[in-house]
């Protein structure tokens, strides 16, 4: 029997010495912090779980170096090896291809530099839902580098304020974290008007939460 | 603005104290070989991508002992610090609830000793088909210990063979690996006695499979 040969796939082929470069570099950034070992792990694991969602294989080399040291930076900042001086705030939808994304965005662009923001999704989705993009984009919001990123352990750790959006028990509930829970319509396959309703709702809800994080 | 409340989130709360003291028993099984920061933080990983699939969460913990014993095995393995003597056969599948579990447990069985076997998910589901566990205990087959897992880059390093069911680019060629692509009918939603036809089938593939690695 034949076993050597794949059989109708396209098929990706794993750039593992390709990734392994990346990931020398991405440990220079994080010397002293994480082994070498460590650092080549969170790019392989990470771009394995990438490929695993995604449909777009074209910038998964970029997304997996982003999506690992997003994930390196917050296990530094959870151990406390990286001092985190603002509130870590994160989003948590079900595909984090809308509404988390979204969130993520205004929070980054309202709060200028007060509070650091990070976004994931409890099964996310193979890309970013286009209406988001296009009425974010109508703000002069770009978001076309953004990609939907699995919820990580790391990145729970690092926070201070967890917002979840849907995701149910998908979320645990972590010792220490301040929790909301935001009820909002999913804006899969909604029209842009709609989706544009759920946007300034997003908008309002980051506004009223930076003016409560300054109060607090 | 209220910030310190989970508003209407039944949840379940992480159990980072127990899990840690889990991953300090299984590091003492790794000794030498990883370090208990890199255990920890494989246990703390594994039981968050677990809880964003799963919805049976009452054996979680002992689940993501499982699943991190396997991770940590393979890839103590592909690093060669665990010796492999017999070739390593990974299936994977969409969601892990069906095929590629009755395809794990046909070879397990069937290989006696010959072949170790894991199986995942590109896309994991939130518990396995229940007429799979159905037509295999019709066979004296027990498979309700068995939950989905999703694609890890390390049980792909470990692998000898892997053999894919429908999963797609979700899955990368690894080079230096042995590739199968098995067609077979997703056996989500059919009734039992197609259930029981496919569940031959794989059998049939399993025994042409190892008779096939017998004679490599």
């Amino acid at each position: 029997m034949e076993i050597s040969e794949r059989h109708g796939m396209p098929g990706l082929t794993y750039p593992e010495e390709y990734l392994k470069r990346l990931a020398a570099d991405l440990g220079a950034k994080f010397a002293g912090i994480f082994g070498t070992e460590t650092v080549e792990r969170y790019v392989l694991e990470s771009y394995t779980a990438l490929l695993r969602t995604s449909k777009i294989t074209t910038h998964l080399a970029s997304q997996t170096i982003r999506f690992s040291t997003e994930r390196l930076t917050a296990l530094a900042q959870a151990k406390g090896a990286i001092e985190s001086t603002i509130p870590e705030v994160l989003f948590v939808c079900e595909q984090n291809a809308g509404r988390s994304q979204m969130a993520a965005v205004f929070t980054h662009h309202l709060a200028d530099g007060r509070v650091h923001v990070r976004s994931a999704g409890s099964s996310p989705s193979a890309s970013l839902n286009p209406a988001v993009v296009a009425v974010m984009g109508e703000l002069g919001l770009d978001m076309t580098e953004e990609f939907p990123k699995p919820l990580t352990d790391d990145v729970v750790q690092a926070a201070d304020v967890v917002i979840t959006m849907g995701c149910g028990d998908a979320c645990a509930i972590y010792p220490g974290k301040k929790y909301l829970d935001w009820e909002l319509t999913d804006p899969a396959g909604l029209p842009l008007e709609e989706v544009r309703f759920i946007r300034d709702e997003i908008r309002r809800r980051v506004e009223l939460m930076l003016a409560g994080l300054d109060s607090a």
